[in-house]
């Protein structure tokens, strides 16, 4: 919670829930990325948190951007960045949206097999293409499937097939999971990068980029290792595997280059009981839900630090739930959620860490509640 | 698949996913719950799908509506049906929307504790409320929780509570689970439900009306019993369960109503291998999933139909995944999903009965995608 959160919450009369993010903890955020990986740039992952203020803040920083569709190219352009500081990450792309791309000026597109490659050899001639591997996600906290990449022994026959196309094959790229809390995870997916360089060179293929994904976490409940640590085992495993000869390496974070920037305030709708006798568990409903920002509450794989005014009073087990008529928008029962138990109906809570995948996570319109409100200050 | 949507599909140029909804459908299916259920007051779930000319149709053809939320209501009366046509049935409600409510004109509002119940006495004096009590959705494929509702024991009490505030107990709900496959689930509700009329009767009590609520299905993958046996079963265990002495009913049916009338042609982004030996499964990415108005195959819960230009080939199994940069935008994996195997990327396909619960649903800006598009004719 920083002082100019606070202070603009302060001056609000709350009408319904709203994000609230901090530009001077972003700033900070890019700082700390840039500190504990030097050699290493960074592309925002534009989809955790897509406000024209935050894209413009790094874009002036020096970011580059990792973008999902044309939609987020053309976000990121208008925030000031050149086109050259854009690589349009997502593996699964229309061949018309690569063409549009390529047109805007994007020359950096991730596959994960060779149909992707066709695509682009078509619709973006010479562009630079790295490919995406697949990684097993141990130690993340977001489910991390096996959607995006492919085997390693699979990407060389891909980039060769792009190099054959007529393609840069520029590097490999993996994610290792978003909200990763072992900084230990980057070894395995780089002993398999540096592998994959080794075959590729054989075949007369020269890779130059190892896209280290990103994964890094926000502080949520549990303690977090620091950005630090996260560039100390990167770059330890960067010298095991590569040696002498580093390749050139890009990180791609969102969750740690916003989430802490951003505070939701809700309040609370009702709380209630289901019984008086058989079943104690205290019920807290909230103004927003799984419908309205809080999408990652899915299996309750995310849980948020809430705050309330009551903080240091004796606390309770209970369900939290959000207003909708959405049976499935429940954000914590099989491990309920800890709150005061003098919170009361209408009170105002703070829900911390908030910055990355909630807006635009949030329903055009479910049960007739807007998306969520963002003010970035 | 009707041929008005045939036809206006034909016409189209594809630039991204599109849900179609036909009013004829609509209009046939409030016909039929008129004809199963004669003495049973319809009221539309506008949460279902709240477009405009759904509304229209609906409040012309006399239907009464369930909202959950002042912005429904207010979308209700702009439809052109009148405030006594509206049920608040959300249990969850801001004091001041229940005071909104009322000043709008609305008189009926869903309750299922004594916090709730003071609110109405203190925001909309004099109004009925009734009291909606737990189910256990057995025979649902929509998961649902205890989050609406209270013990039948506690519902007594709670009408009790309503009626020395000066509001009016006016009934009892339930909700069988929505996508409700057996009719005989009622029976047991309504048990409990005519128990309460008499321990309310036996406390000075006199309750009017019973909401049987939703659950009607929509014709998915699997077979499903017609509204007629519907209409069927419920009359028989009104009888059984309160004679001669028939209560006010009504009904709140919103997938049943819209979930037939509506079809989303997507198109196929990707089809891909995760390697060419160990994993042979084909990757199926449209550009429609999870995020995009595809939220009810969370836990692939809901299982579409999808019909292609291909249908009659051999079909082979496949995850089917949306074009978002998300790991948790998959469709269908835990069991994978047999189509065509001559389909190809860029081929439209089409995903059946999504006329409930898709395009409210769908993320305000998720990776930089807009909310499905939505047409009705």
């Amino acid at each position: 919670m920083t002082d100019r959160i606070k202070n603009f919450l302060a001056s609000r009369r709350h009408e319904g829930p709203i994000l609230v993010v901090d530009l001077d903890v972003v700033r900070e955020n890019y700082g700390a990325f840039a500190k504990a990986l030097p050699d290493t740039r960074v592309f925002y992952a534009v989809k955790a948190n897509p406000q024209p203020e935050v894209l413009r803040l790094l874009a002036d920083l020096g970011s580059c951007f990792d973008c999902a569709s044309v939609a987020e190219i053309r976000q990121v352009l208008s925030a000031g960045a050149t086109a050259d500081r854009i690589s349009f990450g997502n593996t699964i792309k229309k061949e018309r949206d690569v063409a549009e791309a390529y047109r805007l000026g994007v020359d950096l597109f991730a596959v994960d097999c060779r149909e992707e490659v066709e695509k682009i050899s078509r619709a973006a001639p010479g562009a630079r293409v790295f490919c995406r591997i697949l990684c097993d996600g141990a130690g993340a906290e977001w489910p991390l499937s096996r959607k995006f990449g492919c085997v390693p022994e699979m990407a060389v026959d891909v980039l060769e097939h792009a190099h054959r196309l007529g393609l840069t094959a520029h590097g490999v790229s993996f994610h290792v999971g978003s909200q990763q809390r072992d900084p230990a995870m980057w070894d395995g997916a780089l002993a398999s990068a540096s592998a994959i360089f080794r075959e590729c060179a054989e075949r007369g293929i020269h890779l130059a980029m190892v896209n280290l994904g990103g994964g890094f976490p926000t502080r949520y409940l549990k303690e977090i290792p620091g950005v630090k640590s996260y560039g100390a085992a990167i770059f330890e495993a960067l010298r095991k595997h590569f040696g002498n000869r580093l390749p050139e390496t890009i990180i791609e974070p969102g969750r740690g280059m916003v989430g802490n920037a951003g505070m939701i305030q809700a309040e609370v709708v009702l709380i209630s009981k289901k019984s008086d006798a058989v079943d104690e568990t205290r019920w807290v409903y909230l103004d927003i839900g799984k419908f309205g920002g809080l999408a990652e509450t899915m299996d309750e794989a995310i849980r948020y630090p809430i705050r309330t005014a009551h903080d240091g009073a004796e606390k309770v087990p209970c369900v939290l739930a959000g207003p909708t008529c959405d049976s499935a928008d429940v954000l914590y029962e099989k491990e309920p959620y800890l709150l005061p138990v003098s919170l009361e109906i209408g009170d105002l809570v703070l829900i911390e860490a908030t910055g990355a995948y909630t807006t635009t996570y949030s329903a055009a319109g479910f049960n007739g509640f807007p998306p969520l409100e963002t003010v970035v200050i």
